[in-house]
C-alpha cells in the first residue's frame, strides 16, 4: 500500500520548475517513476544486525522485482530489445531507498545479469536471463581478487580446457586468487559469473568469464566451492559479500560467456576480435552501465543529505542576535550557507552532467547506430563521473551531517547510514584514483593521435583543436560555449565574476594547458634514462590534476547546456547562479593553479570569496525550491528532525 | 590476561626514537601506560547490536576501573590532589581501544565526576565522589537541550529555589528545553548533573548546574523524570545517549552545585564572582579539561588509521611494472604517497602541538599558581585544536579507509568502526564552526587589548607585538622562532622551500595580516547602518580563515620545539623532513591566499609540489619508522588485513 501523502507532494513553483528543469530530457520518466514507485517500505531499521539486514533486504528486493522495479533494462530472453534508460533510472529510483536494495540490485540485474546479457549469446540467454530477471537465480559477479582489485588483467583464476571432456576446470591457484567483496557469495548466489584466464592447450588467451554453479537449491555449497563470508561492514549490511575459491571444478563447456571468445568442441580458441589487447578492454567495456548507475546513485545520494541538511537549517534557531530574539536560522548565517549551497549547487551541476552521461549510455547501449570512438569517450566519462560523483556524495553527505549538529548523527536523521553505505562507492566498480588515471589516458591518447599528424610548429593549433573541438564535439553546449569563450578570450579579466563566457574560458584553459603540459612531460619521462617506472611515477599528481579539469569543464557544460533548455522564467535566473556558484567554487579551489599560470590576477582572486558570497546570499531565499528541484520527495527522506 | 607479544614489541630504532619525540616530556608516563595497559580484550566486535554493545562497554569499562584506568585525574574526595596529566594520559589510552569505550569515560569521569569534581564543594565531593569514581554510581552530564546545543546561555530548563521548603524545582518547561544526546541517560545513568536557569524568588541568575536523582537502584525512573533511548547512532554504539525531561522534581538545596553560586538556607543567593558573564563563563571554563581529551583521543584514532593504512601500503603490491614483475607495493607510488605520508606529518605536528595543550592544562588545573590569562589561553587553545584535530582525524580515517581499498570497508580491518565512532567528535564538547569562533573572538580580543593603548600610527606595530610577543610567549619554542623568522624577512623568497625560517614567516604573516584585516572589518561593521547581525554575518569566512591560521602556527612552533627536543641523530632529520611536509602541506593549501596578499611568488608557489614530492620520496624508506613513532603497538590495531 502506498501512503497517500507521498503522491500529493505540494511543491513550490520554483521547485517544480528546477526539478523538471534538472530531470532534464528525461522528465518524463523519472517523474512517472516518482509517481509509480513502492515507497512506503523505502527505509531499512537501522537496528537490524547483518542476517536480518539481509533478509530484509531479499524480502524488499523481491517485493520491487515483483512490482517491476530492479531487473528493468534487462533483456528477458536472446532478442529482448535493451533498455540501458530503463536501467539507469531505475536504479536511481532505488538509491531513494536503502542502498543496500539498491546494490543488491545492481550485483543481481547489473553486473551478473549484465554479463549473461553483453558476455553470453543466445543459450546462456534462453537459459538464465529470465531466471534472474526474476531473482528467482541470485547470482554473483565474481571478478576482483583478494591480491587483484583495480589490475583485472592480473587475475589469478584459471579457466582451462579439459580436451576430450567438453568441459572447462575452474580452479583459484593461489589464496591471492581467491574472489573477494564478491555481492550475493556469501550466502544468496546460486550460480556466478567467474573471470578467470582463458588457457586451452597450455595457451593463455586472457581474461574470459564463465558460469560456475555456487549452491545447490537447497543453498549448500556445491562440490569443491569455497565460500566465506566478509561480514560486518561499513555499510551496506543488507548486501551478503563474501569470498569464492574453486577447487579443480568443472562445468560444461557451455558455461563459457562465448560472445567475445570461445572454444570450439575440438578445442579450437576463436574470437571476434583478434587483438588480445581489444578483447580485454571491449570485454569490460560492455561492463559500463555499472559504473554510470553508481555515479548515478551517488549522486541521489548527495542529494538526499543535502535535502535533509538545508531543510533543517530552514528549521533551527540557534543564538539569538539583534532584529532575532528567538534565535537565527541556521541557514540565515552565511557561514552555514556557504556550507550548504555550493554543495546544492554542485549537485546539480553533477545532475546535469550525469543526464548527459545517461543519454551517451542510451546512444551506446540502446541499440541505434555507433561509433567505437563514442563507445570510448562513454567509457571515458563514465569512469571519470563515477570518481567525482562519489567522492562528492560522500564529502556532500558528511557536510550534511555536521551541519545537523548531534541530530545528523543519529540514525533516525538518516545521514550516518547514507554515509555509510555510500563511503565503499568511492572503491568498487573502480577505484576512483585509478578511474581518473583512466580518464587522463584517454584525454592523452586523443591528444596524440591530434598532434601525431603536425609538426612541432603546429603545437598550439593541436592543443587548441582537442580541446575546442574534438573532445568538445560530445557536448550538446558546444556551439553556445564557444560563442561564449569566444567573446571574452581577448580581454577575460574584463568581464564581470558571474560571466558565463569567462567561466568556460577559465575552465577550458585550466584543461587545455595542464594536458598539454602532461603530454610534454609524458614524452620527456618516456626518453628519459634510468627507472621508467619512476620517471611516470613522479607525473602521479599532475594526473589526477588533468582528468579533474577534464571532467569540471565537461560538467560546465552540461551545466550550461541544461540552462539553455529551460523555458521557465522563475528557474532560470535561479539556476544562472547556482551555475555560477559551481563555476566560482571549481576557479576558487583551483585559483592558485590560476595564478600560478597567469590566468587570474590577485586582485580579482581576492574577489572571488565575496562573490561566493553574495551568490549565497541572492540563493538564500530560494533555498526551499533548490532542494524541491533536487528531486527527492520530502516525504521519502525519513529523517525524524523533518517531521515534527 | 595479558597477551606477551602486546608488551613484546620490536621497534625499528628510528621508530623507538621517534616515538620518544612524539611522546615529548609525556614519554615516560605514556609509555609506561602502554606497558601496564589492559589490552588483550581492546575491541568491540563490529556484530554486537545497540544493547549488547552498551554491554559490553559496561563491563569493559568496570574491568578498567578495576584495573586503575578510568577514573584517574578524578579527586576520590574533597581535597584530593588533581591530576590532569593522568586523566589526559588515561583518556589517550583508552582511545587505543573501541570508542565507545573511552566516551563512556569520558562521560562518567570527565564529564560527570568532573561536574561533581569542579563545580561541586565539600558536601558533593564527600558524598558522590568515590561511587563516581568506582563506577558504582553511573551519571549524566546535562547540558545540550534539544534547542540550544552550542548556544549553553539560552538553556530554557529551570532550577527554582522553593523558599521555605530548603529545595529546589527542576522542569522542563518547553519540548526545545528536552536534554539531548546526554550520555548514560538511556539505561544506566543514576544521577545527573543537570545544567539549567537558576531562579530565586523570581530572579534569574543564569546557568547553573544541580544534582538530580533519575533511576531508583532497581534501575526504574523516578517520579517526574522521563528519558527515552536515541537509539542507533553513526557510531559509539556503545554508549547510551538519550534525552531527559523533568517534570517539576524536587531536590534538596544542598544539591545545587554551588562553587561560584548558591542560595542560602534563607533564599539568598550568593556567588564568589559577582558578574553574571564572567561567573558563566568560568563555570564553562571549567569544562575545558574535556576539550582536551577529545582532541587528545582524536589524534590517537588518526594514528590508528594512519598506521593500518601505511603498514598495509607497505605489503600490498597491484599493477606489475618495469623492473616490478610482481606489482608495485602501494606506498611506492607517488600518488599514494602523497594521500598518506602528508597525513602522517600532520599527525606529528598535531600531536606535537596536543602535547603543549596537555602541558597548558597541567599547568592551570594541576594545583600551580596560574594566571587568569593562563587559564583563558588554555580554553582558546583547547577550543582550537579540539576543532582541527578532530577534522583532521575524520579526514584522515577516511583517506586510510579508501588507501586500503575494498578491505577498508570490511569492519575486521577497523577502519569504518574508528571513522563512524569519531565522526561525531566533531560535534560534541563544542561544534567546531563555533569552536573556531570562539578562538577568533579571543584572538580579536587580544589585538583590541594591544591596540587600545595606541594611536593610529602604531598599529602596525601592535600587530606585530600581539603576533610576534604577547600570543607567541605561551610557545616553548619562541625565541628560535623569533630568531628564525628575523633571519629570512627581509628576503623570504632567497631560502630554500625547506627553510624553516620561511615556513615560519609564512605561518606568522598569514595570521598576522588576516587579523589584522578582520580587526580592520570588524570595527568598520560595528559602525556600519542597517541590520549588525548581517554586518559581522559577512566576515563567517573571514573568521574561520584567522582561527585556522593561528593553530597552524602554534602548531607549527609546537613542532619546531618538539624537534629541538630531540636528541636522536636518526630521528632528527627524519624529524625535520616531517615538519616540512607538514609545513609545505599548509602553505600549500593556502597558497592561493599568499600569491594574493604577495607574500609568495607564482614561480615559487609552482614549486610547491615538486618539493612535496620530493620530501614524500626522502621519507617513504622510513615509513615503518614513522608509523612506529605514532606511538601504536602493531598489536594493538587488531586489522585483519595485517594479521597474515
Amino acid at each position: 500500500m502506498t501512503l497517500l501523502a507521498e503522491r500529493t507532494e505540494t511543491l513550490t513553483t520554483l521547485g517544480s520548475a528546477l526539478r523538471r528543469a534538472l530531470d532534464g530530457a528525461f522528465a518524463d520518466v523519472r517523474a512517472a517513476g516518482r509517481e509509480s514507485f513502492p515507497a512506503d517500505n523505502l527505509l531499512r531499521d537501522p537496528t537490524l544486525g547483518v542476517e536480518a539486514s539481509r533478509d530484509w533486504v531479499f524480502a524488499r528486493l523481491r517485493e520491487l522485482t515483483e512490482a517491476g522495479f530492479g531487473s528493468t533494462g534487462l533483456p528477458r530472453a536472446a532478442g529482448d530489445a535493451p533498455d540501458p534508460l530503463g536501467a539507469v533510472t531505475t536504479f536511481e529510483l532505488l538509491a531513494h531507498g536503502d542502498l543496500s536494495v539498491t546494490i543488491k540490485s545492481g550485483v543481481q540485474f547489473g553486473l551478473f545479469g549484465g554479463a549473461v546479457a553483453n558476455l553470453g549469446t543466445e543459450w546462456h540467454h534462453d537459459t538464465y536471463l529470465g531466471d534472474i530477471a526474476a531473482l528467482r537465480l541470485p547470482g554473483c559477479f565474481a571478478m576482483t581478487e583478494l591480491g587483484h582489485g583495480s589490475d583485472v588483467a592480473s587475475l589469478e583464476t584459471t579457466i582451462t580446457f579439459l580436451p576430450g571432456q567438453d568441459a572447462f576446470e575452474v580452479d583459484t591457484p593461489t589464496p591471492a586468487a581467491t574472489k573477494a567483496y564478491i555481492g550475493n557469495a556469501a550466502r544468496d548466489g546460486k550460480l556466478a559469473v567467474v573471470f578467470g584466464q582463458l588457457v586451452v592447450a597450455g595457451e593463455r588467451h586472457g581474461v574470459h568469464a564463465v558460469l560456475v554453479p555456487l549452491r545447490d537449491p537447497a543453498g549448500d555449497l556445491l562440490p569443491g566451492v569455497h565460500a566465506a563470508d566478509q561480514g560486518h561492514k561499513g555499510g551496506l549490511l543488507g548486501v551478503d559479500n563474501g569470498t569464492l575459491a574453486f577447487d579443480h571444478v568443472r562445468v560444461p563447456r557451455r558455461m563459457l560467456l562465448d560472445r567475445y571468445g570461445g572454444v570450439a568442441a575440438d578445442g579450437g580458441y576463436h574470437s571476434s576480435i583478434d587483438n588480445p589487447n581489444r578483447r580485454f578492454f571491449t570485454m569490460l567495456g560492455t561492463l559500463v552501465r555499472g559504473r554510470v548507475c553508481i555515479a548515478a546513485g551517488a549522486g541521489i545520494a548527495a542529494r538526499r543529505a543535502l535535502s535533509i541538511a538545508v531543510r533543517y537549517g530552514l528549521r533551527r534557531r540557534q543564538f539569538p542576535a539583534p532584529g532575532r530574539p528567538d534565535g537565527v536560522l541556521l541557514l540565515d548565517y552565511l557561514t552555514h550557507q556557504r556550507r550548504l549551497l555550493p554543495l546544492v549547487a554542485r549537485s546539480y551541476a553533477l545532475g546535469f552532467a550525469q543526464n548527459e552521461l545517461t543519454a551517451a549510455l542510451v546512444a551506446v547501449q540502446g541499440g541505434s547506430e555507433h561509433t567505437e570512438r563514442d563507445a570510448r569517450e562513454l567509457e571515458t566519462r563514465a569512469a571519470g563521473l563515477k570518481a567525482v560523483t562519489t567522492w562528492f556524495a560522500n564529502a556532500a553527505i558528511q557536510e550534511a551531517r555536521e551541519a545537523c549538529g548531534g541530530a545528523g548523527y543519529l540514525s533516525a536523521n538518516q545521514l550516518t547510514g547514507l554515509r555509510g553505505d555510500a563511503d565503499i562507492f568511492a572503491t568498487f566498480e573502480g577505484d576512483n584514483t585509478v578511474l581518473l588515471q583512466l580518464v587522463t589516458k584517454a584525454l592523452l591518447t586523443d591528444y596524440r593521435q591530434a598532434w601525431s599528424g603536425l609538426d612541432r610548429g603546429g603545437l598550439v593549433q593541436a592543443t587548441a583543436r582537442v580541446v575546442g573541438g574534438t573532445v568538445l564535439e560530445r557536448t550538446a553546449a558546444n556551439l553556445v560555449v564557444e560563442r561564449l569563450v569566444a567573446s571574452v578570450r581577448r580581454r577575460p579579466e574584463e568581464t564581470t565574476l558571474v560571466d558565463r563566457g569567462w567561466h568556460a574560458w577559465m575552465f577550458e584553459e585550466r584543461e587545455r594547458h595542464s594536458l598539454e603540459s602532461l603530454a610534454r612531460r609524458m614524452r620527456a619521462a618516456g626518453r628519459a634514462a634510468g627507472d621508467s617506472f619512476e620517471a611516470f611515477n613522479a607525473l602521479g599528481d599532475h594526473v589526477g590534476f588533468v582528468a579533474r579539469a577534464h571532467l569540471e569543464r565537461v560538467t560546465l557544460e552540461a551545466f550550461i547546456a541544461g540552462i539553455a533548455a529551460c523555458p521557465d522564467p522563475e528557474a532560470r535566473p535561479v539556476l544562472e547562479r547556482l551555475c555560477s556558484l559551481y563555476a566560482l567554487g571549481s576557479i576558487g579551489a583551483d585559483r592558485a593553479w590560476f595564478q600560478e599560470h597567469n590566468r587570474l590576477s590577485s586582485g580579482r582572486a581576492k574577489a572571488l570569496g565575496e562573490q561566493v558570497n553574495q551568490l549565497c546570499r541572492e540563493l538564500r531565499p530560494h533555498a526551499l525550491g533548490l532542494v524541491e528541484g533536487l528531486g527527492i520527495p520530502e516525504g521519502w527522506l525519513g529523517a525524524a528532525i523533518l517531521q515534527d
